[in-house]
């Protein structure tokens, strides 16, 4: 974990938030190489979930919402942890967190009393005025935001059920204790569906549930995760909200322990339900068919993005060899390596050579976008660099390509990053070549 | 304007956020064609200037910071407006925004006293305790995020000077007076780039800053700007920050009056300074070839996505005749038009006809992604419903695509939504012709 960490901000995928202030705890900063990664891993949900169904609605509601959303959501009321503060240093901490007959900052014993609630909502005030009114918080899940959407959605595209919304979006978490680097954070990303369903066929809204975890598990698959790495968990009646009649969260080895990574919740008529009430809007759907009005049922498939790209990375992380020459790869997918091709000349100094690889380089870069130009020291040492990084092809332009051994005009080497082996391909076929191993 | 909006609600574009419980004055939720066509000038934006370019960085702070951030950016101190209150009724205005001679919300007179200054950062606490130390803001602008990651891109990348650092993300801003629909807003997305450059060669610099103003305006080509409502303003001296060296602002015809689009902004040294001397952390640059170290000066363009798609929207808006025939169109471009197509079969009650249309309409949904299925009412109104979402192309099955008239075997009307013409087009050629308008 402590390499993966130092690989990452290293090599630019992931710094510590406000870094040169000595950080703000719980949040974190993507460099270009992690933000490539991540809207590779954001196109690819996009792709599967709302580009490639008929039944799925894109959404992007605002981080701001009126209060009232809140109140009848329950996360006013309800969505707190218990936190007990030490009488001898004022540190705080979750209740559940620490054995509370020492205080694990200053070391005094029995100096905690009753644990109070604290809420993980930012809260914040909107417009001028600074009062019970004007308070707001930023969103803890992007969920709601379509929920009190629901009727925007039949109003104007007219769905028959089941269909369902998706958003991908940023929320925000007050954690008392952020921890694991972008595992548990304060502000984090989430790729959410609401997935609506007529629950009076129980047979189907069962199956529609099962096909959404294998719909979750094709997605893992494709991101490339270990399979034995992934454990799902049926939620336990008592472990469960009081709404939910199912739930299974999809539970993840990583290096600091099995950890939830998905989950997904039954969570029957609650929150159409609740909003209905609180906001006296008429959330029923009209069944056309049999004429009549009921409130759907949801199932609910979340993503945490952040807690995604960290299960891609510490299963990506693969050490080669031991001692100093160890050889450090990731083994991304290439559909969602932050870069997929490397062009070199094989040394830099023969102007044919830096031409050719030159003119290769512009070529492929206007087909993939993600290339990048290395020209420094020898042929190991970039495939190191790029190996670091997961990039999954190094393409070298030498002697032959220009026709030194005729037989091998206009041909390149491209080498494997896992494997390491490499590879004679003509140019005029490359980009087919690669195109395919991406996909 | 009006017309704009409504079609927006009533299509799916844009919703009022929180809208079922009254909204969230400046807030705006975005609906399955809202984000689509999001999405795309996102896409576009990051293509032309991240991934298609060798010297640019992109980049994904987090919204929550160290607020020493904004102590050393002096957002803290002076990113405010002058608030006046009404004695009477308590109403709250910007005072540059409203004649105080009389209150415009009772209409009582001299009922305002002095000015104060309302920052227009929203305000929230960090952690478990609620105090000055644990204060936290929501970025107002997505730049100071990329300033205190200057020295990771460098110590990273290693770039060499001219070189610039990309970032798409929400940004916000406690506006008193939200208007103009999507325009002014207090939660918006920018698109932002800080372009670092050597100083020292004053005609280098206004070289790069010429050029990435042409950058600026092809792209609002791209997405289908027209020319003659762009409007380039070179601020003069008086009305730029102190620490400006030049500022051109592009300002837009929206249909409530010329105003800002994008900015340009030569900053000099001004934030890499501030935040070297707030934080201790050596911010300079160690130029290989003289030797010496210093700071870099920033130009930097910025574009607010929300009112990149409102000049979309609104320019894209037309209607064609007159009283109920008119013909209401948008014409995105379709690059950026959130539906590339439509297809149907010319009548839905015939099997071969729909099953014909079905294996067009998966192919083509395969290929492009934002395909739609319509086989409600006649094409005529099918045309006029895809005309509105701006969808460019409209593909019908009829007879003759079964061989009715065997010479028209396979092929399939293409209808266009700006000039309403048809073309014949053999499906085999489909892909290839409709890939071709669109790029």
């Amino acid at each position: 974990m402590e390499q993966l960490v130092s690989l990452c901000k290293r090599r630019g995928f992931i710094f510590q938030g406000s870094e040169i202030y000595g950080g703000l705890a719980g949040t974190f900063d993507y460099g270009p190489l992690g933000v490539a990664l991540k809207n590779n891993i954001k196109n690819l949900w996009w792709k599967q979930f709302v580009e490639n169904r008929t039944d799925m609605y894109g959404f992007d509601a605002a981080i701001l919402m009126n209060q009232k959303v809140w109140q009848a959501s329950g996360h006013v009321g309800g969505f707190s942890d218990p936190l007990v503060e030490c009488s001898n240093c004022k540190s705080r901490f979750r209740e559940d967190q620490i054995d509370t007959s020492k205080c694990p900052s200053c070391g005094k014993e029995g100096t905690f009393g009753q644990a109070r609630q604290f809420n993980m909502m930012f809260k914040t005030n909107v417009g001028a005025v600074e009062n019970e009114d004007s308070v707001s918080y930023l969103r803890p899940e992007t969920a709601q935001g379509m929920f009190v959407n629901f009727k925007n959605i039949l109003d104007t595209f007219h769905p028959k059920l089941p269909f369902g919304m998706a958003q991908i979006g940023k929320a925000f978490r007050n954690e008392i204790a952020p921890r694991d680097f972008i595992f548990r954070v304060r502000e984090f990303e989430q790729m959410e569906i609401e997935y609506f369903v007529d629950p009076r066929n129980e047979k189907t809204v069962n199956e529609i549930f099962d096909a959404l975890f294998e719909e979750q598990m094709s997605f893992l698959k494709k991101i490339g995760l270990d399979s034995n790495k992934i454990h799902k968990i049926e939620v336990p009646a008592e472990d469960r909200a009081h709404y939910s009649k199912r739930s299974v969260d999809t539970e993840y080895d990583f290096p600091f322990g099995q950890k939830e990574l998905l989950g997904l919740a039954y969570r029957t008529d609650y929150d159409l339900s609740a909003h209905m009430s609180s906001s006296g809007v008429d959330l029923t759907y009209f069944d056309e068919e049999n004429k009549d009005r009921f409130v759907p049922h949801c199932i609910e498939p979340t993503f945490g993005l952040d807690r995604l790209i960290l299960a891609v990375l510490s299963d990506a992380y693969k050490v080669d060899g031991e001692g100093e020459d160890a050889r450090v790869f990731l083994a991304i997918p290439p559909a969602i390596s932050p870069i997929k091709i490397c062009v070199s000349p094989l040394v830099k100094n023969k102007d044919g050579l830096v031409l050719k690889a030159r003119e290769l380089f512009n070529d492929l870069k206007k087909s993939f976008g993600a290339v990048v130009w290395d020209d420094n020291g020898n042929i190991g040492k970039r495939y190191r660099r790029q190996d670091e990084i997961g990039t999954p092809f190094c393409v070298v332009v030498d002697f032959d390509t220009l026709g030194e051994n005729p037989e091998l005009l206009d041909t390149v080497t491209i080498r494997h990053r896992d494997t390491g082996e490499q590879e004679r391909v003509a140019i005029k076929d490359l980009k087919k070549y690669i195109e395919d191993k991406i996909n």
